[in-house]
């Protein structure tokens, strides 16, 4: 039995906080006794600043910083008289992140998001974690980071949250397998040959949960859950072989753990961020929190079926990235990056995305051995070059043709 | 973290050793390294010595015990030559149970079970609980016992078992609810009226666990799934309000916990009881076992739907029974006891067991206050007799029409 005491409230920060995921958080606290019950330090954003004064001052932050050093001036203005200091560009997020918190969300998307959860991590915050490049492109360094700190690791994707709530750490040596659901996205029955020809637009709707375009897109190609299994792998210490994923429908299922005596323990909930975002907040506290509950006769029923990896390379591409370690993930993941905007912008279909990133995987040496950030970057950097001719080479030849 | 040194032998007994649960117990043990790996102290059964003796001889116990006084000899003589100690009837039960052990396994079907598994849990072991009475009947007083004896509860029942495996004691104040999975039942789908007229054959037929005849006709009714959700009030400290039940046909979702977060944690497996058993027998370490693990791809769907409590109206008079405490559990357990050996014998139909059951616990009080084990046995057997009035009343009446 273990008991915090909270003598004083306790103190966060939030990087990406006017994203999804950060106007969740804020919400959560909100719930939670907000700056009575917190004492907020920094809360970053990027383009729309005028959110982030307004949730600086009505949180009573310190510092509020945009990664865009166009928008100072605009920051700068839109928090005048509130005694809030305002700051700008990638080396003021880094900054923000190492003043001293007990906890913080890791909830900047992409790449840019690396440095500063970095920089938290080795200052020694808990870390809840919603980005995935800390882990896909920098898993090892990452780990390093949080061992540096001593702060605890929290994941927040839904996925990862589900299997850290029924992941016995003390019986770590009896966890077989974790499962990871997918929904399958919005193509999960569509025929290779209708997928190839299907637009932005219609992979953008995911079915459950709401969503930005990319990571809907994402979804669909299910690189999205190809990212989850790697994150599986680095969060929770598995093999590769021990990570399955099952298509589920419904998103009920928020993911799984199989032990060695047979018993397979799940985490299930509606599709909200706070509960996952609250769990990593208070942890090992749960909070009480205003989300819907579950109720199976309304459910009726919850639907299971295996991935097929021939339409969903993505998946083998991920076992790939997972077996050869090293620098793979953050090639994987630049690769992605620039495949997925080149369908966004109409350069290439929807099946193509994967062959591109799996050439520019055939093509790159993964690398193993020691990994700094730098080597972290230039990986992402040369599989993007590469992955950007290839998008190019396709568009002339299709122009062409 | 904690870890177990383990110098000696666990010393073990199984009361109801030659029934499905001791039999699978014993299964469990010899996979997880026989009597090298276990110390066996008693084993006990009841008409079966021939099969007592065997597991004795080949498990090494120091004593077998049949419930059974005009078996003892036959058990003697099944012994002779090996030097194990037979003993037998319902003293020599309890006697045996007094034997210092670390664990035992409470395998003995129905009221029987109480006075062996009150005196184990007394005398500090740790109790593998998987006779029904003992929480029913006697909740009161067996929590009493194993507070005294300092020993833990480790349930048995695939659904107690679920739950405690996915109930956060250190966070018992952040649990909500209790949901109880249901097969329903072979009668799921009918009719009131075509429920009347079914035979102890139909009801016998479960669709998914195979058990003995009296089980199965409870699970038909229900009657089994208005049991567990008593014990499940007293095993897990809960309020009536908090127990849910929710048909799920497939019985692979054991049953679940839902937290103040939102979140459902659930604990899934094949229909095998070895999973809880190991699980109680090596806690807070999972044992390896041979048991067939889940494909979900291959099982495809899981059902659920509400409880129909007009057509099994045995649930409310669980929730009766919950609310007036006392000893309202020993009587709703003895009437259906003595409604279920009617059904069984064609005397009346099987919507009239719960009529019965209702009859008896209206007229007889339910008494609160101290519970001792004379007074549980008292109102057991006040409410077979007028049980027994009610049934004959009705076949009398039966005949005359």
């Amino acid at each position: 039995m273990t008991e915090r005491s909270q003598p004083q409230p306790r103190s966060i920060s939030i990087f990406g906080s006017t994203g999804s995921i950060g106007c969740n958080t804020l919400d959560v606290i909100d719930h939670l006794g907000g700056s009575e019950a917190f004492r907020i330090r920094a809360l970053t954003g990027k383009g729309n600043t005028d959110l982030l004064a307004r949730q600086a001052i009505a949180f009573g932050a310190e510092i509020a910083v945009t990664a865009d050093e166009n928008r100072y001036g605009a920051l700068k203005s839109a928090l005048a008289g509130s005694g809030i200091e305002a700051a700008a560009g990638s080396a003021a997020l880094v900054e923000a992140a190492e003043r001293d918190v007990d906890w913080c969300m890791a909830g900047i998307v992409g790449m840019a998001g690396l440095a500063p959860t970095l920089a938290a991590a080795n200052r020694g915050a808990d870390i809840a974690l919603a980005n995935k490049e800390c882990l896909v492109s920098a898993g090892e360094l990452f780990h390093r980071g949080i061992e540096t700190g001593g702060g605890r690791l929290l994941p927040v994707d839904s996925e990862h949250n589900a299997i850290h709530q029924v992941f016995d750490t003390n019986q770590r040596h009896s966890v077989e397998r974790i499962i990871l659901t997918a929904s399958g996205g919005p193509f999960r029955a569509l025929s290779a040959a209708e997928m190839a020809s299907v637009t932005p637009d219609m992979a953008a709707a995911h079915p459950n949960w709401s969503m930005g375009t990319k990571i809907s897109i994402d979804s669909a190609s299910m690189f999205n859950k190809a990212l989850e299994m790697i994150e599986a792998m680095h969060l929770f210490d598995m093999h590769p072989d021990q990570i399955e994923v099952v298509i589920h429908p419904q998103s009920v299922v928020h993911s799984m753990v199989g032990y060695s005596d047979g018993s397979v323990l799940a985490q299930l909930g509606a599709p909200d961020m706070r509960t996952a975002i609250g769990y990593s907040l208070t942890y090992p506290e749960r909070p009480d929190l205003p989300v819907e509950r579950l109720d199976f006769a309304a459910l009726a029923r919850l639907d299971f079926e295996a991935p097929d990896e021939e339409r969903f390379p993505s998946l083998a591409l991920a076992r790939r990235a997972m077996n050869s370690g090293g620098l793979s993930g953050a090639v994987l993941n630049g690769a992605k990056e620039v495949a997925l905007e080149a369908f966004i912008d109409g350069e290439i279909g929807f099946l193509e995305m994967a062959d591109i990133v799996a050439t520019v995987m055939d093509r790159i040496g993964t690398g193993g051995g020691a990994v700094s950030i730098d080597a972290v970057y230039e990986a992402d950097s040369t599989a993007r070059i590469l992955a950007r001719e290839l998008v190019s080479g396709r568009s002339a030849r299709s122009l062409a043709t």
